[in-house]
């Protein structure tokens, strides 16, 4: 079967409104740091009022991934949803700036596009308050299952699970992708994404829904609620899939069949904004195993990946980063 | 008589819309490098959709002092037009937050809020391209007199003299200031902007509307048509105006009363993009002078809010200046 995409993610369309922020101001908005939480509208415009001066670029998790992948020179698909409002506008531009192929139309009634209020501490620490908007109008109906059967792997972003619409979407286009023969990866999103629908991540994995799991550390953790990596890990072992997990300057290790392999972190100047460090490192690893790689070589891709998007603020790549794996030596790999 | 502001600005109220560019695209497109052209609402949607991913951020040159102003300390703020849509409510919130104080009402019809297009080059140059929009409604009628009249400065940019309206406010604001005995500053803006309007420029400067006269090098040779700076030196030093010359890592000259006072450059980790090195420059030399400090002093304050604002993308700063300054040394000056 031909492949006119390598990777096609479902996702949340979702504009980044990013400002830097003391701890301070966390503590003063009862805000947990770290992590991802939903917002209604009226919390959004409070949050807002009281950010500082902001930086807005598109974000949403699997459109980051997609996106960085396109950057690689990887063939990418995006489907989600905005409204066709100016933030909605920008996120189409943007994506499709990059080459990304998004077909979904945009709403034209209802709930603004999606933003999402990326508050930086000093530390380079994200936390993050979500107002789902449009995101919350993706339906199976948008599902483009041509294209879905025609991409080696489908990318699901685990916030998916949070639009009660989106997640009969994301079960729906699994379906579609094993029904062509195609690979299934899940990103567990978040660590209280996961506690939020712990028990259906788990029966995703072990009904063998998905085939390759993302995780960062804390979301392992929270998973399969230890505190223990090595727990974690043995536990994850377990499971009949390809698991790639991040775990920050400590690098990455892969899990397939029993076996790991452990890469380190790509080094960096400065940490500035770790927000898309996850969605990078998939882009990366995606991008390698997409083309055949070696499993340890498509973690150091992800991990070069990471690396640049945690430098600079925003979620996505400042620089070509086809070029830059060519300039780190990846020049025969891609 | 109280200072209820140390600036006054008066400018174009516009959001910045950034994309890294090679060269090539400025070629393909027939864009002069390093200058600002104006272009209507066709070809700015023309241009951004060749663009690649934006970042967002709220810009115009006298906002961005004003924004670099408040950062210092200062008591700042901002008169200029914007519409009430949603880059409208974007550069309301940002410049609010940073503490400016902006009472010009949003035009509620007509032409959408202004947006600069601009393209950075590999080298960190800008190429700026804006959509006036509704820069175009700002009049004499939006003039807060008794806010003019309580600024120790206030504050023109040369880009003013495009819409023909926010022209005629300018010589009006200019009035009210000197008529409460305050002192008027001009930013030259760009060369080509001096190009479209030098023997007005000149004007101002020679009848005493202006007191105050910030200009870099290329704007200077536009200014008097030499191409030795020296020349052009001798032609300012003979204005009877206090004037700021900025010569990017040459550092900056400050000349009043025949006499000129240099000074370096503050150094730079890497260039990332020139955009609002001139904005900040004049807000750190403001914020030195309302205080009262030594033209040298004042010119140091400028050189590093700019050496801040090119390391990274956008032309607001990213850190408290004021803070910046006192880790520089200068928490005395302040």
């Amino acid at each position: 079967m031909s492949n006119p995409f390598d990777v096609l993610a479902l996702g949340n369309a979702i504009v980044d409104v990013l400002a830097p922020v003391d701890d301070s101001f966390l503590v003063a908005h009862g805000l947990r740091k770290g992590g991802m939480q939903l917002v209604d509208e009226a919390r959004a415009l409070a949050l807002y009022d009281a950010m500082g001066a902001t930086t807005i670029v598109s974000g949403g998790s699997a459109a980051n991934t997609v996106a960085g992948l396109a950057s690689f020179g990887a063939k990418a698909a995006f489907l989600g949803k905005v409204r066709d409002d100016e933030a909605g506008h920008a996120f189409t531009h943007d994506i499709r700036a990059m080459g990304v192929h998004f077909p979904t139309p945009a709403a034209i009634e209802g709930p603004s596009t999606a933003r999402c209020l990326v508050l930086v501490t000093p530390d380079g620490q994200r936390t993050m308050n979500t107002y789902l908007g449009a995101c919350q109008n993706l339906t199976v109906g948008d599902l483009d299952a041509v294209a879905i059967k025609g991409a080696q792997v489908l990318y699901l972003e685990g916030y998916l699970w949070d639009p009660p619409h989106a997640k009969q979407a994301f079960v729906e286009a699994a379906a579609i992708a094993h029904g062509a023969g195609r690979q299934v990866a899940l990103t567990l999103s978040d660590t209280f994404c996961v506690d939020r629908y712990r028990d259906e991540f788990l029966e995703l994995i072990r009904q063998g829904v998905v085939d390759i799991v993302f995780a960062n550390e804390s979301e392992l953790h929270a998973l399969y609620q230890t505190a223990d990596f090595d727990a974690a890990v043995a536990a994850l072992r377990g499971e009949k899939v390809l698991a790639a997990v991040t775990r920050s300057e400590k690098g990455a290790c892969i899990l397939r069949g029993g076996k790991m392999h452990s890469v380190p972190a790509a080094p960096i100047e400065k940490l500035v904004d770790t927000t898309g460090a996850g969605d990078l490192f998939a882009a990366g690893f995606l991008a390698g195993y997409t083309r055949g790689l070696a499993l340890d070589h498509c973690a150091r891709l992800g991990a070069l990946a990471a690396a640049e998007i945690i430098q600079h603020f925003g979620a996505r790549p400042e620089v070509n980063l086809a070029e830059l794996a060519a300039q780190s030596g990846y020049v025969h790999a891609l």
